[in-house]
C-alpha cells in the first residue's frame, strides 16, 4: 500500500494511535511483574500476530485466544504457547486441537466430563498431549463449575491418557471469588493433585488481582486499546483509548440530524449510555442510533456542528468486536501510517 | 470442500434453506409485478453475487448495495446496473465511483449540494455520467431532504456537466410519506424537470407500496432471508426466515446456565424482546445474554434442557449483520449442503 497520510485513508477505517498502545503494552506488563505472575494477552482484542509479538516481547509468556481457528492462525505466525480458554466440542474441533497439540503447548479449559472425555479421544487418536484448566464458576455464572465438581474433573482429567491437569482457571477473577478458590484449592491439595496454574482474566479483575494472591497468571484483552466501556467501568482514561474509528460526515441538512459513514458495521452495537461511541472532536455530541451504514449524531448541545466532508474520530464502546469487523487497522503516529496491519484471525468463530 | 451433509459443519455456522430462500424470491418479484414497478433488491442482506442472480433471474432489474466497494465486488461479478442509495463523499471514493460508472449504469443519491459537487468533480476529471436521485427526507429522519430543497437540487444537477437527474428516492417509502412527495413531484413538474424514478424502500414500505402508487421501483432487501426483527414486525411468519445459525452447546451445568458456542461475533448484538435469537427446537428459551464467543441460554421455561454437544439452530434477529460476521453461508436443501458462497462482499465498508 503506497498511503502512508493519515489524511489518503478511505473511511471509516479503523487507526491504532501507536504511542498509546505502546503505553498500554508496557504498563500492563510492569502490573503483572509487580504482582510477581505471567501475563498472558488475549488476542480477542486485536487478532493480529504483530501486536502479540510486541505483548510478547514486553514480557507476556504465551498467548490466550478464544477458537481453534485463532489459535490456528497464530501458530501459523509462530506462536508457541497457546490458552484457549474455551470448553472445545465437536469432533472436528477436538481433532483440530489435537493437531495444533503436535505442535505447541495448548491448554484448554473445561467444565464437565463430556468436554474432558471429547478432547481425550482425539488426543489419543493424535498421540498428542493436552493441558487443562478446570473452570470455577465465577460470579458472572457463565461457564464453569462448583469446587466439588472441580475436584471430581481434576481426577477425571489426571486419570486420562494424553491429558495433563494443569490448574484453575477463572473468569473473571474478581477478588470476591477467593473463598471458592481457595476451598477448590484445598480440595485438589488434600487429593495430592498438584496445581501449576491458577489463571485468572478480565479487564477489571487485574486491578483487584493483588487481592487473589492464588494467581498464577492473568489474561486481559481489552487493555491494549481500552474502549469507551474501559472509561465508563473505571479501568481508563480516554487518554489511554488508542483505537478509534475514522469517519466522514455524510449529511448535515440538520443540526440534530448529521449522518456518519460509521454504521453498525464500523463501530459495532454495544452502547455506553445509550450512545454508540464517544467523538474525540464533539464530546457533548450524542451519536445515538445505528444502521448498518449510517452513525445518526445530534449536535444539539455542541455550540456548532460538523459540514459535509468533515472527518471523525470515534472511540468505540467495545474494541474487540470493532476488530472483527475490519479487514484492516492501521497503526499511525501523529499523521503517519506506520502500520498496515491485516486484522488476520478476524472472522475466526471456529 | 469435500463436506456435503449439514451434519459435518463446524458450529458456529450460518445456514440458509434454500427452499425457503426460492419461495421468498418468487413471491417477493411476485409482489412487485403485480404491483408494476420494478423491483431491486438490496444485496446487503447477503452480500453474494450468486444469490443476486437468482433475485435477478427472477425478475429484479438491477441490485442497490450500499458502499462502493460493495459496488466494486458486484461489478467484478458481472452486474451492470448498480444503485448506490448513498451519499458519495471524499476524493477517493468519487474517483472509485466514477471508475465504476464508467463499465455500469451507477446511480446514487444525494441530499445536498456539497455531496453533488464532490461528485460531479470526479465524473468530469473520468468523464463519466452518473445517475442521481435526490433523497427526500423521511418519517424516520436519516438522510435526505425537503421537497423544496429537492427542487433546487434537482435544478442544480440538471445543470451540472456528467450528471443526470433520474428522480427521487425515499427510505423507508412508509404511505405516509406520500403528501411530501406529491409535493416535490409537482414542484419538479411546474419546474420541467422530468423524473424517470422514483424508488422506494423497506421491509415494512413494500406492505404498503399500493398506497404509494407515484413509485416506480422498489428496494428491500431483508425479504430474502427474513429474520427474528421480520417476524416480530408482522413482515414474515418463522416459516419463511431461510437464515439460522447452527450451534453447539458446549456448557451445560445448571438448566438455566447454558452456554452456545455462538455468541456476538455469531449471532450479532441485536435484539427482540431482550433475546438475540429465536431457538427452533426451544421456543421457550431465552437466549438472554451474548459475549463474543458465548451464547447464554436459560432454559428454565423449557421441559428439558439440552447437553454438552447438543445442536441449536438460532433464527438471528437481523440477518444483514449476521451475513457481514462471516466468511461463508451453506446454502442447504434438507440435510445436504448444496452450496458454499464466499460473503464476498463481507466487510466492504468503504
Amino acid at each position: 500500500m503506497a498511503m502512508s497520510i493519515v489524511e489518503d485513508l478511505e473511511t471509516p477505517s479503523v487507526l491504532i494511535d501507536l504511542d498509546i498502545m505502546d503505553r498500554n503494552i508496557a504498563s500492563m506488563q510492569a502490573r503483572c511483574d509487580e504482582l510477581e505472575i505471567q501475563f498472558r494477552p488475549h488476542i480477542k482484542t486485536h487478532k493480529i500476530p504483530d501486536i502479540a509479538r510486541r505483548q510478547l516481547d514486553a514480557g507476556a509468556v504465551g498467548i490466550a485466544c478464544q477458537k481453534v481457528s485463532e489459535a490456528e492462525v497464530f501458530l501459523a505466525a509462530g506462536f508457541r504457547d497457546i490458552q484457549i480458554p474455551y470448553n472445545i466440542v465437536g469432533r472436528r474441533k477436538t481433532r483440530r486441537l489435537a493437531s495444533l497439540a503436535k505442535l505447541a503447548k495448548v491448554t484448554v479449559t473445561v467444565d464437565s466430563a463430556a468436554v474432558i472425555d471429547g478432547i481425550a479421544a482425539a488426543a489419543q487418536e493424535s498421540d498428542a498431549t493436552i493441558n487443562m484448566l478446570v473452570e470455577l464458576v465465577s460470579l458472572d455464572k457463565r461457564t464453569g463449575t462448583t469446587p466439588e465438581d472441580a475436584l471430581q474433573l481434576a481426577r477425571h482429567i489426571a486419570a486420562t491418557d494424553s491429558l495433563h491437569f494443569a490448574g484453575l482457571m477463572i473468569y473473571p477473577s474478581a477478588a470476591a471469588i477467593r473463598p471458592h478458590l481457595q476451598k477448590t484449592l484445598t480440595l485438589l491439595k488434600d487429593a495430592g493433585i498438584p496445581v501449576e496454574v491458577v489463571s485468572g482474566g478480565g479487564s477489571g479483575a487485574i486491578r483487584e488481582a493483588h487481592l487473589l494472591p492464588e494467581l498464577t497468571e492473568m489474561r486481559v484483552g481489552t487493555y491494549v486499546f481500552y474502549d469507551w466501556n474501559s472509561v465508563n467501568s473505571g479501568y481508563a482514561g480516554f487518554e489511554s483509548c488508542a483505537m478509534r474509528v475514522r469517519s466522514t460526515v455524510v449529511s448535515a441538512n440538520e443540526k440534530s440530524r448529521v449522518i456518519l459513514d460509521g454504521g453498525s458495521k464500523a463501530v459495532h452495537s454495544e452502547t455506553v449510555n445509550g450512545r454508540y461511541g464517544y467523538i474525540l472532536e464533539y464530546p457533548d455530541a450524542r451519536l445515538h442510533k445505528l444502521n448498518e451504514e449510517h452513525g445518526y449524531v445530534d449536535f444539539s448541545a455542541c455550540e456548532v456542528a460538523p459540514v459535509v466532508g468533515d472527518i471523525l474520530h470515534i472511540i468505540p464502546v467495545h474494541t474487540c468486536v470493532v476488530s472483527n469487523l475490519h479487514n484492516q487497522l492501521y497503526g499511525v503516529r501523529g499523521d503517519k501510517i506506520e502500520q498496515v496491519w491485516d486484522v488476520a484471525a478476524r472472522g475466526m468463530v471456529w
